[in-house]
């Protein structure tokens, strides 16, 4: 247990979605974890999101000595002050708020502070990496992405088509975010990014969370920190050291059936393997370097190995998404 | 009252949307209205579709000799055989299988017989005729397309864009529906239909149901009876005689909310005013010669006088509904 206070630096995970425990609570405080932005929806509509909130007030109440609900940046210093391990919100689809623009507002008041425009497929207010073609913000997405300028839920487009990205960034009059995915100079997977996308996020003052899921990785399950490491390095020439973080898209402990329901949801009776196969159907091999929350540590050493200074892995590890949630999850300025 | 068997030519209405009262069920029998395929849904998710089915239910209990529901072309002649005026369930849009194709054969088990890919704005499953792009059908919609076809649930493209249209033609195994519109050639209203879209439309069995609402219409309101059955004889030319039906569209005493909710559903806080304006933002005037469901002997005789023999007539007023009915509402053939 974990009751003193953490010092700086920060640690920041800018998305998980483990198989929620005691025992990964307690390697969180053991990798001295300050905050993770975790998923409460891949599909789940209004009500059913509602219920997964729900199930994490649960695990605030039951587990109060190791976690804490963030809702702005302040929760995130209370959290690293008081040792335990800040929990953001987030949704990985536009499904909670339906077919509805007024929802935006409630799923903020309900926690949600990341919520992404499309997931894989087309969406009522963009388009999804997996879908043929691509035509960019739909009349709905322009008008939803004003509403969470407005009220302080950040745009991700982890998960969405280039042109929808470009026009997501455009379109947002503040940062957004691509919580989970890593430069497709590196590994040219589908759910990586262009240098397009990648310097347009920068530009505008948005964040990049390098992504530690296996099939975002050069070599997959077997990539070697050094790889990841000096990816990184290239990707803060690229970008700028400040708009780049950790994403790692940890997913411990889920069953098969968890990354099934991600990729089919409820749309499709034939079964879609996503970026795996058939033969691979499967959630992927972490590599060892980062198989849970205890490894932070592995990557800020490995960061210093590549060449970044002290203070400039702790933006990465932490810091830059501090400051991203101080400035994001409140309302627009009037 | 009317108990007394009603001989053929039947009377078809491929849409309307009334305020549905039971002076309006006084005139389609006086009308000698066989059958109307009414919306139940513009943007209602499955619980809210559900509810105006129930409304329906008890519409068929208090009005059980006006009224009669309609799931086959069987319920079909049987209304007709009893004097009555069948009821065919359908929605505009495909909000009421929300993000789950197995609500196809839900809502089919529930009366929908037609369900539209999209209604003016981008869907899960296609694009609508006011988006700025249109990309086609989905991987979500070709899904969807596939199980309308198993079950029997009729696509409508009514208010689907024009590339998601063909392609909704293409990829369907069974003869859709574009219940409402008109051609374009006649009028270039962005709802009425391109002659690309309307060969494909009968070369695939299809059929066209010719709109009487007023924004469909060359001159609106002030349409004459004589340019309308004009354009009809035109687009039998254009499409065979055996394709193209009556799709009123009539929106018969309903309050100027009701087209805001239709234009505007819940998806955005800027008011849209779809075919209308901001001068002109309620309902259009209906042309003096169909203003109710008494009037379709004006068209009958319209028709006749635009040089249709009294058997093509009878197709476009019922016949070809009847006939499509029959081979489109049950499930496919093994």
């Amino acid at each position: 247990m974990t009751d003193s206070s953490r010092e700086p630096p920060f640690i920041v995970d800018g998305l998980q979605y483990c198989n929620w425990s005691p025992e990964i609570f307690e390697e969180m405080a053991a990798g001295g974890v300050s905050c993770a932005h975790v998923t409460i929806c891949y599909w789940e509509n209004l009500r059913e999101t509602i219920a997964n909130v729900s199930a994490w007030h649960k695990r605030f109440e039951r587990h109060g000595d190791r976690l804490l609900h963030v809702r702005t940046g302040d929760d995130l210093r209370r959290a690293q002050a008081e040792g335990k391990t800040g929990i953001v919100f987030g949704a990985q689809n536009c499904s909670p708020i339906e077919d509805d623009v007024g929802l935006v507002q409630v799923v903020h008041d309900l926690g949600l502070r990341f919520m992404q425009l499309s997931y894989n497929n087309q969406s009522l207010l963009a388009t999804g990496c997996y879908e043929a073609e691509d035509p960019g913000l739909t009349r709905m997405g322009r008008q939803v992405v004003k509403e969470m300028n407005r009220v302080g839920l950040v745009v991700d487009m982890s998960h969405s088509a280039e042109r929808s990205t470009l026009e997501a960034i455009d379109c947002s009059e503040r940062p957004i975010a691509i919580t989970h995915a890593n430069p497709a100079f590196w590994h040219p997977a589908l759910r990586n990014k262009s240098d397009d996308v990648l310097k347009a996020l920068a530009e505008s003052g948005g964040l990049l969370g390098l992504s530690l899921y296996p099939h975002h990785l050069k070599g997959k399950g077997d990539c070697t920190l050094e790889s990841f490491c000096t990816m990184a390095a290239r990707t803060a020439e690229l970008m700028g050291v400040d708009h780049i973080g950790l994403g790692s898209d940890l997913c411990q402990n889920q069953p098969d059936a968890v990354v099934a329901w991600m990729r089919n949801g409820r749309w499709t009776k034939d079964l879609d393997y996503g970026e795996g196969s058939a033969q691979a159907a499967g959630f992927p091999k972490q590599p060892d370097w980062f198989a849970c929350n205890r490894d932070f540590t592995n990557i800020a050493e490995g960061l210093t190995a590549a060449g970044f200074s002290a203070e400039e892995a702790a933006k990465i590890m932490g810091g830059n998404w501090l400051a991203f949630f101080e400035r994001s999850f409140g309302p627009a300025a009037a």
